[in-house]
């Protein structure tokens, strides 16, 4: 049965996502009676988590009081990928106040991993982007136990299954902490700040490394029974096709990913299908799917075509999650957005021509807005939504 | 945000699902101070909803008083298929009164339809199976909008279109009324009497004239944006398949459905291939997929080959939805669940294949426990729904 959320997280989460109101509009839009949402208000002062902004514009009679979120509270967000660490602390209003990204590799295993994700946030402390955090959110590239804050049997994690990533988090930054899986924080940071706000049932199909998917069901991520729902790179799309690192054949992400279209890039640059990519071969001595999304927009027809097969497997089963699913919205991100207009024309070809009539009427395909942004503002939503949780 | 449900919708469906229950043990079940729970008893009883049902055994201490729904509570549930009309007669606890199945094509439009629908429910209350109705649940064979109450441009449903059903029957019977999918009401009688009962997450698939899919995710039933989700029958399967009749090729349904199935039968018949369904088309002029069933039973090898061949491509597209939704159980329904174990197992085989171990590790693949009934049964679990929820 679902139950009402709690006056004190819809009051922090308006304060967030609005910035300083004044007492008067705060009791209007939570729908509360004035005295309870003061001494509400009163209370959330005292612990620290809302403080006095000055006086509101007059609406006649006694001028309002603003209140705002603290200006100290600070979270920090992480999103892990295959080959990357990103890390931010941002303000109450999970507005950036240090910025770190650099390459990594996850099979490090965890301890070297997370030992970095704390030297760095150890740096930002130094130079003065916080003096305690007040909640930790984190996304890794697998799947996740939501409430047990472990991955659980991530296929390209080794040493990382069931590995106690939100306690270690919580033990050394004292504050609560908070783990998901990287697309889901891509899904949820896109709906917080990007083309999905306000949308309550959307796919966030991410395109990198490998495929996965965020599910946005009635205005909350859905992540399955045991929290691998969306991982849709697995879906058979040619029972001929390659054989994929799962043990299986032809799964969407053998045919289209960022390892595959690298490997099909090669190919084109080794037989001369593709003077562009040949030349690039020449030059670095590797190609990439950067490579042919730059051929493409030099006009080159290998790249293009490489681009449109892919968006052809991917709009494929895309097609058939609409049918399954009947979403508002697909927002495509993830390193091969990159591939641009090419590939969404393709995907929203094939999504429109193959599902039902009545389940495209208003479905619009888009690109992500937030791009490589996307899962750090998750992750700090998550971190936010979590220590507003506790804040009792 | 989601909302909690008022107390006395709580308190009747405990009463639907239990049965009489003291007084005391329903303030224990429903965590509710004692003088509140008495004080919506007493308002309930004088709406008709509820009624006294004797002493309960003692706990020691004066005893309490049983109290039960009022017995004279009546709902209609209404099971529309392409080529049926199933109309049940329920009491609050949704036991059968009286019930009627007859053949009638969907095709005949609603009034038509409808009209049938009112005289079998005249026909009830005139052998006394009601004096009046509280609420009637209906199902019909296509997309509905749930919340105005009528099909939505419903592919096999010639001039149901946005036709009123709800309001039809609201007036006719002078009590509220709930329009769902024919395959959502199946999935909710699961869920409430069969197999399915007490799993959040489910999948529940109808194998019939044509193929779709009830889906239950955190406990509720999803009808997606425009109340279309689990359009699985057209999800496509083979690029070279067969024309479907919605315009694409290869479609799931188009290669295997009561409709697909029989023809394919028939070629077999006429071929040679299978002596058991040559016998049955000579006998009877035509075969169907009860003729494959009973051939396989036989023992003939080509009625095994015609359902496994069905079982391998119904359990391609669930693979493949296993990995997106990542459910806690599959049920297989529908007319070609007779097609039985031999079905079953060849769904399950490509399911366990192809899917993420993850996922599937405690997936149980089973067929429907209520069968023909499950329709009714969902749809009397609506009806009631929405008379509890008015009972204000």
């Amino acid at each position: 049965m679902r139950t009402a959320e709690p006056l004190h997280l819809r009051l922090l989460r308006l304060l967030r996502d609005q910035g300083a109101v004044s007492r008067a509009e705060l009791a209007d839009r939570l729908e509360m009676p004035r005295p309870r949402l003061l001494a509400e208000l009163d209370r959330l002062v005292n612990a620290g988590y809302v403080a006095e902004a000055g006086l509101a514009a007059s609406r006649g009679g006694r001028r309002s009081t603003l209140v705002e979120l603290n200006p100290g509270l600070r979270f920090a967000a992480v999103d892990l990928g295959a080959s990357s660490i990103d890390v931010e602390v941002v303000n109450g209003r999970l507005e950036p106040v240090i910025a770190y990204a650099e390459a990594s590799d996850i099979r490090s295993g965890p301890k070297v991993i997370l030992q970095r994700v704390n030297e760095l946030l150890q740096k930002a402390k130094v130079e003065g982007a916080y003096e305690r955090l007040d909640a930790v959110g984190i996304g890794v590239p697998g799947p996740v136990s939501f409430r047990d804050g472990v991955p659980v049997s991530p296929p390209i994690m080794p040493g990382w299954d069931r590995f106690p990533v939100r306690e270690l988090l919580t033990r050394e930054h004292k504050c609560p902490a908070v783990v998901d899986n990287d697309v889901n924080i891509m899904a949820i940071g896109e709906r917080h700040g990007g083309v999905a706000h306000s949308v309550d049932d959307f796919l966030f199909v991410k395109i990198g490394t490998g495929i996965g998917c965020g599910i946005y069901l009635t205005g909350e991520v859905y992540r399955g029974t045991d929290g691998c729902a969306g991982d849709i790179g697995h879906i058979q799309v040619d029972s001929h096709g390659p054989m994929c690192s799962c043990g299986n054949v032809g799964c969407l992400e053998a045919l289209f990913s960022g390892a595959a279209m690298a490997k099909d890039a090669t190919v084109a640059a080794r037989s001369g299908a593709s003077p562009v990519l040949a030349e690039r071969l020449a030059a670095s001595g590797a190609v990439t799917a950067l490579d042919v999304a730059e051929g493409a927009v030099e006009g080159d027809v290998t790249c293009i075509r490489l681009i449109r097969d892919g968006g052809r497997r991917v709009g494929g089963v895309l097609a058939g999650l609409v049918s399954f699913a009947n979403p508002s919205m697909i927002v495509i991100g993830g390193g091969l957005a990159q591939l641009g207009h090419i590939l969404l024309a393709e995907i929203r070809s094939v999504v429109y021509r193959r599902s039902l009539p009545l389940a495209t009427g208003n479905l619009p395909v888009v690109l992500s807005e937030l791009g490589p942004r996307a899962g750090v503002t998750g992750a700090a939503v998550l971190a936010s939504d979590v220590a507003f949780g506790e804040a009792l």
